[in-house]
C-alpha cells in the first residue's frame, strides 16, 4: 500500500487530484479494480480508464475536469515498470495458501507465505523459500530447493535436484531439468547416456512458457543471475548463461555451450554444441552460431557472419540476381578449366 | 444421430446397403464401435473395415457382397470432413460432466453441459459457456471467458482475463496469456516490463498442442475468427492475427506484429516485431519476415524476398558453384581498386 | 543390487579398494547417497566424490589413499553408460506405488509393479504393463496401450488410442496424438479435417521434454524402434520415422513425410510434408529438406544441397564478399541484354 503522492516520488511525475489515495495493485482499465493504477495511452484509453473501477490513471496527456486522480508521467512505460517492481517487493507472490488438494512430500520445507495452487505435487525433501508461489498442476521433483520470493505459474515441472534462486519467475508449460540428448552407439545400437547432473536457475530469472531446461551429463547446467528467456527455447546439458542474457522465443543453445554475459538473442536462433559466445553479444533472429565468437561481435546469417558483412552480402546478392542475365552470359564466354 | 441415408444427402454419394441404419459417430476402423462411420482407402482397408465394428464404409470403390452398408463418396476426405463438421454441430464437446476431482472456484460460472475433466481447476468469476469441455488438468485462470461449444484438451493453461470465443479447440500443452517478453534496461539492470492486457480468441479459432499466445502488454493479443494454428507457434504480446490465418508448426510472431486476413504460413517461418502483413499473402517456410509486405505477396527466404526471385537467387547460385573455377580465375584476374 | 567386482567384470576396469560392497544406484557425487556410485572427470570431483555419501567413484585417474572403492575405467562416458542400462534392466521404473489421488478408469489394466504418481488420469480401456511408470499429472486417454518398463515423466499428454511399446521414455510437458494440422477450405470458410488416425510409439523409444507427435488424419503415425526425439521436435500427422533415428532440438518434420533407419538430424531442422528421406542421412541444423533424398547423404542448407557443395557455395560466397567492388565495376560494365 502506498499513496498516489508516494508512487509520485517513486515514478516520478505531477499528480492532478487527490494524491492521499491507497493504492494497492495495478491492472488494465478493463480488469482494474479499486485501489488499481490503470493507465491511459490516447483519447479512448482516457475515456474508458476513467468510466473504469481504478483509482488512478498514469498518462502523459494534459488533461482537465478528469473524475479520476491522474499521474501525468513522461515515459509510461518506465513509469509502470518502475512501479511494477517496486510493488513486487512489496508484495511478493507468495500468500501463505496452501491449496488442500496439493500433495506435499512429509519431508518437504516450506517457507513463511509460501502459497501452493491446487493438485501441484512436491517430492521429498524439496525446500521452498518464503513468499514464493508454487502454481496449480506444478510438479516439484525430489530434492528441488526454490529460493524466496519466486514464482511458479501453474503446470511448470522441475525434475529432481534443481536449484531455482530468489525472485525467479517461470511460466507455465515449462520444463526444468529433463533428461539432456545424449547417447553413445555401441554394438548396432543407441544407449543413453545416463544424464545425473542438475539445473541452477540463479537469482531474478525469468523463463517464459513451454521452454526447457535440460539437467547437466555430469555436471550442471547454469542460468546466470538476471537473465530472461522467452517461449520455447531449448536450453541443452550443460549449457553456462551468463548474467542478464537475454534469449527471444524458439531459440536453441544446444549442449554444452557457454554463453557471456549481457548477451542478447533474436527469435529462433541457434548456437551449435560446445561453443563459446562472449559477452556482449548481439546474434539476429535465425542466426546460426557455429564457432567460438569473442566479445561485442554483431551476427547474423547462417552460416553466421558478422551482422555488416551479412548485410553487405544480401546487397550482393541482390546485384548479381538483377544481373543475372549478364552473368550467363559471362560465364558462358569465360574460358573453362 | 441420422440414418445413412441423411448422411448421403448431407456430403453427397451412393448408398449400397441398408440406409436406415443410425449413425452416431466416427472412426478409424481399428477403433470402431457400432454406429460408427468407418472408412477405407483401398483393399486391404476395405476388408479391415468389413471386419470391425463399425456399421457404415465410406469408399471411393465399386463394391459387391460387402458384409456392411457402404457410402460410395467421390472425395473421401471431403465427404468425411463435411461428416465431421456436421456431427460437431451436432453433439458439441461438453456432455454436461464435471468430475469431482476438479476444483472450480465458488464465483465461477458455468453453463449448460459443460464438461469438466479429472483435476482441472477453474478460477474465480471464470465463465463457461454452454456446451464447452475442459479437458483433464487444464488450469483456467481468473476472470477467463470461454464460449459455447468449445474444446480444451488436457493440461491446457490459461491466464487470467483471457477471453475465447464459440467452438474453439485448444489442444494439449498450450498456454494462452502468458506474460511477453518485454523489459528495460535500468541503471545496469533488466526491469520486467508488466504484462497487464490480455488475450481474445475468437470463435472457431483451433490452435495446436505446445503453442503459446502471449498477453498483450497494455492492450489486447487477438487471434481472429476461424484461424488454425499448429503445434508450437509462438505468438508474442500484442500480435494482431486477422481471420482465416493458417499457421504451420514452430512459426513464431515477434512483439506487435499484425497479419492480415487469410495469410498463410508455413512452418518455422519467423515475423519481427512490429511488422505489417497484409492480407492473402503466402509466406514459405522457414521465411525471416523483416518487413512491411502488402496484400497477396508470396514469400521465402531469409532476408525474404518474393518467392519467384527467391527461386532465382536459388538458380543463379547453383550457376555460379557449378562455375566457382572461372570464377576465382577471373576474379584473380580483375584489375583491383 | 551387484557388487563393486560384479560392475567392473561388466563395465571393465580395475577395482581399488573393497570389491565386495553391494551398489544399488549411480548419482553425482552431489546427490548420490551410500550404495550409490559415483564419478569424478578431474581432481576437484575426486576430492568432492572422496567426502560424498557414494560407495563408489568411478574415475580414469590413479588413485593412492583414496577414502573410498575406485573403479578405474578406460573411456568414463561409456563405463557409465554400460552401468546406467544394465541397471535399468534390473531396476525398471514401475515400483507398484500407485499414488490414491490418482484417478484410473475401472476399465483400465495395469499390469504389475505399474507406478502411478499424483493427480495421473488413466482413461476407459486403457493397458499399462509391467514396470511401467506413470509421472504425475499425466494424463492417459482412452484405449492407450503403453508396454513394459517404460517412463513417462510428469505431466505428459497421451490422446486416445495410442500405442507406446516397451522401454519407452517420455519426458514432461511432450503431448502424443494431439490432432494433425488439416483443413479444406470449402465456400470461404476453413473446415477442419477429422484425425481419425493413432500415433504407435515402438520400443526403447525415447522422446524428450516439450515435443508433440499428431496423430494419424486416418492412417497411423509411426515412430520406429530406437528413435531418440530431443525437445520441442514437432511430428506432424501420418509421418513415419525409421529405427535408429537421432533428431534434435526444435526440429520439425512435416505430414506423411517418411525418414529411413540411421538418420541423423541436427536442431531445428525442417523436412516439408511428403517428403521421403533415405536410410543413414545426415542433415545438418537448420537445414531445409524439401524434396526426396536417398540414402547415404549428407545434407545443409536452405533450400538444402549436399554438404560438400553448400560447404563451397559458403567458400564462394565469401569469396565474392571479399571482391564485391570488383564486381560492381565488372557488372556495370558488362553488356546489357
Amino acid at each position: 500500500m502506498a499513496t498516489i503522492d508516494e508512487i509520485a516520488k517513486l515514478v516520478g511525475g505531477t499528480v492532478i487530484g487527490d494524491g492521499k489515495i491507497q493504492i494497492k495493485g495495478m491492472a488494465s482499465f478493463d480488469f482494474a479494480e479499486e485501489g488499481d493504477v490503470t493507465f491511459a495511452f490516447d483519447e479512448e484509453g482516457l475515456q474508458r480508464a476513467g468510466k473504469s473501477k481504478a483509482s488512478c490513471v498514469f498518462t502523459t496527456a494534459d488533461v482537465e475536469d478528469y473524475p479520476k486522480t491522474v499521474l501525468r508521467v513522461g515515459d509510461m512505460k518506465q513509469a509502470l515498470t518502475v512501479l511494477y517492481n517496486a510493488m513486487l517487493e512489496m508484495t511478493p507472490p507468495g500468500k501463505g495458501v496452501i491449496h488442500p488438494s496439493a500433495v506435499i512430500a512429509g519431508s518437504a520445507v516450506l517457507g513463511e507465505n509460501v502459497s501452493v495452487g491446487a493438485h501441484a505435487v512436491i517430492g521429498e525433501e524439496a525446500r521452498i523459500g518464503d513468499n514464493t508461489a508454487v502454481g496449480a498442476n506444478c510438479v516439484i521433483g525430489k530434492n528441488v530447493t526454490i529460493g524466496q520470493g519466486s514464482f511458479l505459474a501453474p503446470n511448470v515441472t522441475v525434475y529432481d535436484n534443481t536449484v531455482i534462486g530468489n525472485k525467479v519467475i517461470i511460466h507455465s508449460g515449462t520444463v526444468i531439468g529433463a533428461d539432456g540428448f545424449g547417447y553413445v552407439p555401441m554394438e548396432g545400437k543407441i544407449y543413453k547416456v545416463p544424464q545425473m547432473g542438475n539445473v541452477v536457475i540463479e537469482d531474478e530469472v525469468e523463463i517464459g512458457a513451454n521452454s526447457c531446461m535440460d539437467r547437466g551429463t555430469f555436471a550442471t547446467t547454469v542460468i546466470g543471475r538476471g537473465t530472461k528467456i522467452d517461449n520455447l527455447v531449448q536450453v541443452a546439458h550443460n549449457v553456462k548463461l551468463g548474467r542478464n542474457v537475454l534469449i527471444a522465443a524458439q531459440t536453441g543453445i544446444a549442449g554444452s555451450a557457454t554463453v557471456g554475459d549481457n548477451v542478447m538473442m533474436g527469435g529462433q536462433v541457434g548456437v551449435s554444441d560446445h561453443v563459446s559466445i562472449g559477452n556482449n553479444v548481439k546474434v539476429g533472429a535465425k542466426t546460426g552460431v557455429t564457432s567460438r565468437v569473442g566479445d561485442d561481435k554483431v551476427l547474423f546469417g547462417y552460416p553466421y557472419r558478422e551482422a555488416s558483412e551479412a548485410r553487405k552480402l544480401h546487397g550482393l546478392l541482390s546485384l548479381l540476381l538483377r544481373n543475372a542475365s549478364k552473368i550467363k552470359v559471362l560465364l558462358r564466354e569465360l574460358p573453362g578449366e
